[in-house]
């Protein structure tokens, strides 16, 4: 759960006619992409790049997801992605989300996502300290 | 967790170019799709019919997702996807899954979904009987 | 080709991870997200909204599509959305598309997409005149 | 055009729900992810593996599509994949394709894509001689 207690990173994002389904609503993989950027705007936020890592042959790997649907988005609704990181170690980091509706404040998806830091042959590494140090404020368990 | 002392669906898929991503690998969104194809087919072997909800106006919407990333695949690989019924109630089934190199046999990315039956408007409502019954055999909980 | 001594519509958007595949680039299937980016936000700006067909019943169906790849886009670039109606008819209107490099404004990708004006049934029908009449200032043929 | 006069591949997949859209129908977009399994099946045909140039330094990079939509297809259809090489040069080849409903054979989509060989660093290369002469029998032009 996000720990509005605590600071969180938030953007926005509109959602794509692609990204719906023939139920009418957003396809439930799509909210996948919608907590991609938010870590990615989370991490862009801290000073780091994610694509830091994939320049210097390092990656955040997805290890572990948790989402659960409480309301349906539509196309073209403007959603709010709140981000928040739950619990940095040495060698992952787990970032918390919550989708909502940007003008109503509902909150229509929540979930998380253990990232691993590794390289290229998907060997787990030590996380760069200045990642640790640039992240850590958005991390409500310190 | 599936249980293999109990019956589980078997279906099969090839890894398109377009769910890979920048890391070379399989894109941690894509395993909702082969997610998706299994229970699908798993409906489909029962006599019932995905679509037939949708049809008749009602839809299994997801409400609770649970990933667990244990290896890569990758473009071209083979992986079979292994489905099965965890707990079947009167407005909800829960789905697991195992996607595994189909070479091999290496597990690559465990999950569970669990579907909610609701009509058009979104509202939950009970399955139909005869649904009911062609998913026990696969349901593990029984 | 988009004509530059015509209006056209600007809008931009950034390359996320699940947008690019294994060779480390953009997906060459998500340029027509963008396209459809670029036609919803020039017909929002139109006073008219992409979903009023839909709530009445009425849609733009994709026709024809013609794409050139110049360069290649990446991960978390900024990219520039072009877009401009070229051909506006009765019952289809032809957009046309570049995707720039938001920095230094080099064209990576162009296209054109005759979108069909369709009942719920998919039987063609008369675009709205307001919406022909707000789509008229970004074309260039006229 | 796909010249049935000369011989063509042939390959099906099954809409994916995560395909459709919010139309009820199939996401225009997702037919080049049909297109990409066509080619791909029809250089496995070969002999040659569409992974070789990936494995060996070297991709096929889309230089240009077109695509024709003709009738819609939906969730659950069945649909078959007729792919023909038109083109053969030494530095690219163009691929034709048709979607049609696999039962009745209804030509729901045409296509056709100019794909380039290029290195890693996108400089354009010549396509082994053993590949060419693998899709010279797909090859119309011939």
């Amino acid at each position: 759960m996000l720990d509005k207690s605590n600071p969180f990173h938030v953007t926005s994002t509109r959602v794509r006619f692609a990204e719906t389904d023939a139920m009418g609503i957003v396809h439930h993989a799509s909210y996948l992409l919608y907590f991609e950027i938010g870590r990615v705007e989370l991490i862009r936020q801290t000073g780091a790049s994610y694509t830091d890592p994939e320049a210097s042959g390092y990656s955040l790997a997805v290890g572990d997801i948790r989402i659960r649907y409480i309301a349906s988005a539509h196309f073209d609704q403007q959603l709010t992605v709140r981000t928040q990181a739950a619990n940095t170690r040495s060698r992952s980091v787990t970032f918390v989300y919550e989708i909502v509706d940007a003008t109503t404040g509902q909150i229509l998806v929540t979930g998380n996502s253990k990232l691993i830091y590794v390289d290229h042959n998907g060997t787990v590494s030590h996380i760069p300290e200045r990642w640790i140090e640039a992240i850590r404020p958005f991390d409500t368990s310190e």
